[in-house]
């Protein structure tokens, strides 16, 4: 199975990919998609869209595990990271990927073993269980560790199932 | 010029498309999504973008106006509200529409010449302005009101390059 990561930004829109088979995972790709020089908010959303509509394209996923959004005390920023995010699903889905949906906690906690995790523990350990000669970006890193817990609550699910 | 009014939301979006030649403006269609009955918020917003992407296709529209959201103090309401308005967003742009923005305010005092306009001043303007035989729905009529304030909006610039 291939799983999309998303990590959903109004600036920089982190994504990554990786391939699962039973209890192994491999990187396929990551990236970032920049869009802050882009003055047109709408442009922005479409860009995410086009961008992520082409990764998908490309690399296949057949999902997509998106982080959900911090809700700080800032409606303003609140509305925009929404609209970055609904631009993400809605390529996603229209692209016939199931959805799902992690918090960072979840996310942090499934990569790093510690909710809490710090922004570099989190690179670090996406770089360890991938097996990759570099460090990816933060934005990146982030996607990647989203679709890593993805494919670790699959595998437990699927695990479970067999059991029963 | 054919324009599509969006009225976004996450549980009903409305939409309407006018028709203009100078300063005439004509109905075309208009209508609500309803997604409240569907739990998973993900497919919310793919209902949103697939059912605009159809009335794009049907009606034909070069612009979109779409009704920028009232910020208001729940960072979480305004996080629901960014996802939906995102997806209306990128199935405009996605089907080449160029997108407008305009505010509540602006969009009622276009049609009812009072921007703390009630809704129903609204509705019952919408009717009069368009010729139509029954007053729509709240979120329709305010899709439609958004349209006539681009119209009166381009119209209004196309008038001023013109004297000058």
């Amino acid at each position: 199975m291939r799983i999309l990561g998303i990590d959903p930004g109004s600036r920089i829109t982190g994504y990554g990919v990786i391939a699962t088979c039973g209890h192994e995972i491999g990187f396929v790709t990551c990236g970032t998609i920049r869009t802050a020089g882009e003055t047109d908010f709408s442009r922005r959303l479409l860009i995410i869209f086009q961008d992520l509509c082409e990764v998908i394209s490309v690399h296949t996923p057949e999902v997509a595990a998106v982080e959900d959004i911090f809700i700080n005390r800032n409606p303003r920023s609140a509305l925009k990271l929404g609209h970055a995010r609904g631009a993400a699903v809605v390529a996603a889905l229209h692209n016939n990927l199931a959805v799902y949906d992690y918090t960072a906690r979840k996310v942090k906690q499934s990569v790093a073993g510690y909710g809490q995790a710090e922004k570099g523990q989190v690179q670090h350990m996406v770089r360890s269980l991938l097996g990759l000669d570099s460090i990816p970006s933060e934005d990146a890193a982030d996607a990647l560790a989203v679709a890593i817990c993805h494919a670790h609550h699959a595998a437990f699910h699927s695990e479970l199932a067999t059991r029963i």
